[in-house]
């Protein structure tokens, strides 16, 4: 394997019930800003539980971070925080609240334009307002790790940081929390997860047998629990294994080491942007298609990813990998996730203004070979039509 | 699963040359005293290395941690530190050096004697002089957790401490500074990685996919990889997997939310405190019996093992958890750790005074069930002989 470094401060406190701890967890004084997204915080009840577990502290709320969250949303939420002398963030909700509030933290306290931190992504953030996140949508392991993707409406673009400092000081994950959920995002958060372990573990072999096998348990467990927990909304044992596989799945840990793609996602941002399919639906619909395309390069890990996650034990090597992709796909379609661009109303005349978007933001050497540029993504863009 | 917390930011620095990273890791103005145990450190050219990496910083040495540290050895580091206005510390070793480490950071900012603060478990720590550590012997997982045991020698006893305040700043994990170990410690080290998952897995089912997948993860990297680094000393792949899998196996994570054992450690802890055996030896002296006399009780989980990690598909549950058993002590001897008490010039006079300690010592209900009694310990330690 290669040499790395691994660090991820982040406290978990994971559990049915587990939100009155915010009131050990967030210092005595705090002057809280709780952030979050619609209105289903609110009508279920969790906003009231984290205002009450907060007890005499100074708390205020921000509404409506949407999904994809947006720069010129924030911008409100940074001037709260100034106007009200905010020390202290609470994300309630899912990736989209939690990117958020992440920006919000070290927006806040950078001397500069907020544009300027995202334009450097983040790597001269030497500070951020400290903050914690309470779980209700399990999806982007958002809630345990250092990244945030924020989308610059004007310029229709995703724009990713990444900081220590924005590491959540806590993280509350009640599985009861996503039982109200919709399938809809039950289905996109399954994927998610899954996606963000096939970037790390879809590429060469390097002999990286502890991250292979972790990352491989969780493919495993969301393969398990992912239609299960689609069809029985309030089990809280399967929503408890597939809440802690979507955090395990992107907080670093399976990622040490190893190779990394992540080319699904850069083609998948600029779906989002152009043509506003949900994140993991851009996923579904990529993944496959770059999969095939780059089959024979990853044929090893497509392999074993079709022996050790899928149990195909027959065929030769091309075979497996092969069959390794069908049942991606068939998984992705099994819990409500379309994996077509044609599903998505959307023909080839999409691809230009995808392939022009992805030139604009210098996305022309993806994977992990550097070896996917603008011909390899129209490619895949037309296997997925 | 159960509810749980889970917290470890200790900074991990893998691979070859690492150790260089010191000179930004420790902070510059820091007065460092550097630990180790014997003359393997300085011979090798470790405790150079790590001198240079530090510069011009004050750069302190105490020698001579032994296995098993010792809590009278350690005052004297204790009194180096205070002597010399210390506030670094710089760990050197295996788990015993580190262990000895933790208990000299506590100990030295602790308002109290320091066995007022072992007496309490670290429950009432509230600092510790910073540390980092550089790893020479992947065994004991303390390098990435919160634990240290220490051996009190007047009263033959190990005692254990456990705060958040004795997590390792950092720890750099250089496979290459394993090379020259003797084969008897890489076979401890792999049997301890190995019984440090075990006791945290091998209990009750409660239906945790992602600690039970990582758990297997580990133990299957030991089985695959712990014959070969007995083989091939200098194989770094082989010593990177090994050593991250230590890691993994005692870093909190496979843990959480999870029943645990811990009765074949208690037992083994008398082991060496009464008879001087390689805290390994005792574990795989005791492991094997102790799954036999709970096999009934264990058997779910024992055959998942079966299956799962031994590759065993034939036979009932029963016969599954009888093989699994077979094969892992089979295991522990083919990395050459014996693992009956005879094999160690013991005899059946050696149960009394066994049992005896672990009764002063209040260790009369253990296991997950908190039913393994002196009786029940007592026929571990027979079939054992």
């Amino acid at each position: 394997m290669n040499n790395f470094e691994f660090f991820n401060p982040t406290r978990i406190v994971f559990g049915e019930g587990e939100i009155s701890r915010l009131s050990s967890l967030v210092p005595e004084k705090a002057r809280v800003l709780v952030l979050f997204g619609g209105e289903s915080a609110r009508k279920f009840g969790t906003l009231d539980e984290v205002k009450a577990a907060l007890g005499d502290r100074h708390v205020s709320f921000f509404g409506g971070v949407e999904a994809n969250p947006k720069y010129e949303t924030l911008l409100n939420a940074i001037a709260q925080v100034k106007d009200e002398n905010i020390d202290f963030l609470i994300a309630v909700g899912g990736g989209s609240v939690i990117d958020g509030t992440k920006f919000v933290a070290a927006a806040s306290r950078y001397p500069s334009e907020p544009m300027q931190m995202l334009k450097k992504a983040g790597s001269d953030l030497k500070e951020a307002i400290p903050f914690g996140a309470v779980l209700t949508l399990s999806a982007t392991g958002s809630e345990m790790n250092k990244i945030s993707v924020i989308t610059y409406a004007a310029a229709k673009a995703k724009m990713a940081f990444f900081s220590e400092t924005v590491f959540p000081q806590f993280s509350i994950l009640d599985p009861v929390k996503t039982f109200t959920l919709p399938p809809r995002q039950i289905g996109n958060g399954i994927v998610d997860a899954f996606i963000h372990v096939t970037e790390q573990y879809l590429t060469y072999p390097v002999n990286a047998k502890i991250q292979d096998r972790f990352a491989e348990g969780i493919l495993q467990t969301l393969v398990e629990e992912g239609p299960k927990t689609v069809e029985q909304p309030d089990n809280y044992e399967v929503r408890s294994n597939l809440m802690w596989a979507a955090s395990q799945a992107l907080n670093g840990l399976i990622g040490v080491g190893v190779p990394h793609d992540w080319a699904t996602h850069m083609i998948g941002h600029e779906l989002t942007a152009l043509y506003g399919l949900d994140h993991a639906q851009t996923l579904a619909v990529v993944l496959p298609s770059l999969l095939e395309e780059k089959q024979q390069q990853k044929q090893s890990k497509l392999a074993q990813f079709a022996e050790r996650v899928w149990g195909v034990q027959q065929g030769s090597e091309a075979e497996k990998a092969a069959q390794a992709i069908s049942l991606t796909r068939e998984f992705f379609e099994s819990v409500g996730v379309k994996t077509r661009l044609s599903d998505y109303q959307l023909d080839e005349t999409c691809i230009d203004p995808l392939i022009k978007h992805l030139s604009d933001h210098g996305m022309t050497r993806l994977g992990e070979h550097r070896d996917i540029d603008l011909d390899a993504c129209r490619r895949i863009l037309q296997r997925s039509l």
